[in-house]
């Protein structure tokens, strides 16, 4: 890709906001965590997703072709790995809803997970695209428990309002997509 | 399952070590992650096979059906977790030789990946099983990268000597089948 020179930034920043808007969570998280890779920054992955394989065949004799599975529900969250000397643990979700993101987009074991992992002293967060308001935010393990429990009798999401409130908007850009290591910085490491 | 008043103890330690020796090491591993899950004493889980679906079938309306998919090579190592607030993360292989354990088991990135987390701060290591044997052995990642780098040159495997130099025997056991963390509390923190 070749970088022409940039005359007018407004536009710029608009294609940007576009692209990304466009551009699904997985995907901006997936490149920004080959960035932190690559740079040595963090070494951070996406757990595969987990499928129950039923039949194999071996048709030709150097790959074998799987030819019935089945998707199984995770047993844990999307992401994990280390920065900092610190266990990182998170759950990515997007909603499309333009006031708040409905609990039923998580399941109660990854709430569970995430809490065991801030107990025992690793960091864990879910991170939370809006997709069109094109905002995304970082909300801790201990606030999701929080509305997790209160769902039992009341309220079964979590307002935008509590984002703005409890949680951080993890900036966009060019090259880190999506670097919510900044904000990890800022909250866990302050 | 009931248990029988034990009148010999020799042959009961028979019958683990046969039942040992027949159950492969992944489940042996799974058995004693879901132990340490369900006594919260470590929050470690293997990570799922990576897998390329290339076709799914909507046949029922409950369930999808992959109906063509292949494995892929993973990024990273086998299983990962927090322990005692430090990340940990390792990779399990067996063997049939009786002498070494041949490097062509290993990845190139999954010695990298290692590697890299040592340097950041977790506990990266292999578990080793020597089937024939009836030993198992836990090996710290930056002995598993001098010996990676010393086959570059010359010895393309670890011999069962090295292992019991440099490395530790993991305890095989009823409850906790292999109580890898045992070592891990001697090697990491003393």
């Amino acid at each position: 890709m070749i970088n022409y020179p940039i005359k007018k930034p407004q536009v710029v920043k608009a294609t940007i906001s576009v692209r990304n808007r466009g551009m699904d969570l997985e995907e901006a998280i997936n490149q920004t965590n080959e960035y932190y890779v690559a740079n040595d920054v963090a070494h951070i992955y996406k757990k595969p997703i987990p499928i129950q394989v039923v039949k194999v065949d071996y048709e030709r004799r150097s790959a074998a072709k799987i030819s019935e599975a089945y998707y199984k529900v995770p047993s844990t969250t999307d992401y994990n790995g280390i920065y900092r000397g610190r266990y990182i643990d998170f759950e990515a979700k997007e909603t499309r809803s333009k006031s708040s993101f409905p609990l039923k987009n998580m399941h109660e074991h990854q709430v569970t997970h995430l809490e065991n992992i801030r107990r025992h002293g690793g960091i864990g967060f879910i991170i939370v695209q809006f997709t069109l308001l094109d905002k995304v935010f970082l909300l801790d393990a201990q606030h999701v428990a929080e509305f997790w429990k209160r769902a039992e009798t009341g309220r079964k999401s979590i307002e935008i309002e509590d984002f703005e409130r409890l949680g951080r908007v993890v900036p966009e850009g060019y090259v880190k997509r999506l670097d919510y290591l900044k904000i990890v910085d800022e909250v866990y490491f302050k």
